[in-house]
């Protein structure tokens, strides 16, 4: 009862990791439009939830309690608007050279991207739905490499 | 082009503001059922997601560019787990005495405690995905009170 | 010696605060036009220049060992470019409801977009200067409003 | 079991609150000789520690998971050496007008206060001791006064 | 006057450095009853800091002017009870793979962690105190391996 | 439009890097005469000034949002009266190992230090104005070694 554990990885050697996750905000399709547009009151949506999630990927460790820090060499967060589903879709992708992964690093990017994109848009669409944030590839660590099937295309470089 | 604005809420009126978000993570049965053991190596998954949540909503104008920073007289977290779904449903519930809402306080505190889930679980589950981030109420705001349809029950106090 | 105070504002009453502060980058000309034409590697300059320096403004209390934590209402950052001074001048405003002013906020969002402009830049342009970090204009406290000689048309409102 | 709560203050009235805590460093005479005579290889022990004990008191809502955001209006940390003991007297004070209490940013301020002086002196006296933690008085809650006893001269003003 | 260094410490080899720390909240025996039994209004006080424990460690750098930042590979939190002392015992243990030692991160863990026992006893014991915060056990550095005496049990591994 | 990217410095080799920046607070003489009389309420600033600036430097990458997390193995931040020119002159120096030069570290401990020093003399002198913040010398990257003109005995080591 209340065991919490830090997993020791000092014995792990230094290799280069990837992630790469992806998730979406579900709007409404005239949010969509208003987006694509420029015309929210806030401003330039994309570009602001790319500078929110590079910036919360750095914060991984302060979020998550039992995070490493990790010392990134990159991280990418790429948004676009896909007018059939009516749906922002997001992907980041993190890299590092260290003991552990970056697949917290690529989840937290992508979901504070996420909720960038809600609180811009709240004002105008305060039913939209953030979903399926998941990981979709991995690579470098001891556990092998990961591609979640169906998004193949996703593979880490 | 670039435009970023934070809204000025200077001239709004200081009240009761409540907001109360929901989302879950799915997960497999057999990581359901290691939860619930509390067998995980990482520890106790519930109660750290809870205090990780909690945290967050504190955090939460230091992660969305344009959040304001705000009283919070308390946030709750609560988790449960749903077998029939294979999910672990996670509410949160932000207060405060503002001039401005705590929506965004609620989704981040409901975000980060699901990204704190996937971290616990991810040794056995890497699977698992993050679903359904989304306001079910709020209260106390110039633009009136909301109740998400199908959620009535999670109405604000 | 080594004497060090936060000066006790708690007798001060709540007033809108506000305070606009300026400053700019001096670049070479090559590089003003690479800003402008949105054609360095880093990307969008002057939008992710507004997001830091916002962001900075709610930092202000954790980066100035004497600052109080402030309930800012609103931070406005802009820039321009000034082809014939070969600058980006960068401006910011705060403004809170509070007993204490908003200087410092105004000042650090300056600061901190200088700093992120040079940092998009520096890979062409490492001799760029972060010049005149000003106060140009308080309103609110006690001590009276203030504008700067020679820069009247930056008052607060 | 797992419960965690941040205890709701949304109706308690804004007061102004204060609250002392007390607390030391125990070291060696030469240790305390050295910091006296400003010989110690990091420098200025007692202007760091009191910066840092200030700086701390305004992150303890980062740190303590169920501490509410607050508004500070002061914080005074004084250190003094006492010869005869051989030990740092850290003392702090803060002050807010808000609806909950201060203790924890005194007692966190003495807390960092005192680790600070660790981190200058561990080149020289591995084995100080950081002692005594405390509050000695508080103000201004609907739960009464406090002044611990034998420390009745800590009174807040 | 006035001078403050961080230490040079670029020259070191990165080698495995561990620091064991160790402290203790003073309760009454009621107290002690009341975390025993879960019974606090606030909950879970032992998990709740081990989380914050935990987390404080990863935030040493920013707390302590002058900590450098440390590759962390692992932070252990344990707290347990002593009937007979009426105290809550904590022991912190942090490794990193770097080129400076992690006293300051134990240390910090155990202080925050003590801190956090405080605030959630508070509301019934405010008169408890934090006691004996000290390094009992360091290895990997030049300096030499470090158990303190009556502690030998400590050792690092 | 919109683009934002964190360059990938994975495939670079860790190796020292070095940077020296310099600014200056241009302050009245009288201002001057006060700081070095330390007579200023809020206290020894040039102190102050060094310690917000050795913590502002490890806080880079939380406050540039395209910054890289560095492996600093020292910061130092010097600040020297100019009673000729009536300036506050500072100078820091950063040090790491690392796959990223540190020249945003070391701007930043001189914008903030330059802060810091307004926040105390603002009192007394809210002309104040923050000048000439530069990058004046850099090593131990790919693109090479650095001096600016004029500047050249501020040579990394």
């Amino acid at each position: 009862m209340g065991e919490v554990h830090m997993v020791e990885v000092g014995e792990k050697g230094e290799t280069v990791r990837q992630a790469v996750a992806r998730g979406a905000v579900v709007v409404s399709p005239a949010t969509l439009r208003l987006i694509e547009r420029g015309a929210l009151p806030k401003g330039d949506v994309l570009t602001v939830a790319r500078v929110a999630g590079i910036m919360a990927a750095k914060l991984t460790p302060r979020l998550l309690p039992l995070c490493h820090p990790v010392r990134l060499t990159s991280v990418e967060v790429e948004l676009k608007l896909d007018q059939q589903k009516s749906r922002v879709e997001i992907e980041a992708r993190a890299t590092a050279v260290d003991r552990t992964g970056v697949e917290m690093e690529a989840l937290t990017a992508v979901a504070v991207a996420a909720l960038t994109v809600y609180d811009m848009i709240k004002g105008v669409d305060r039913r939209a739905i953030i979903a399926d944030i998941r990981l979709v590839a991995k690579s470098g660590g001891r556990s092998g490499d990961f591609v979640r099937e169906g998004e193949e295309e996703a593979c880490t470089e």
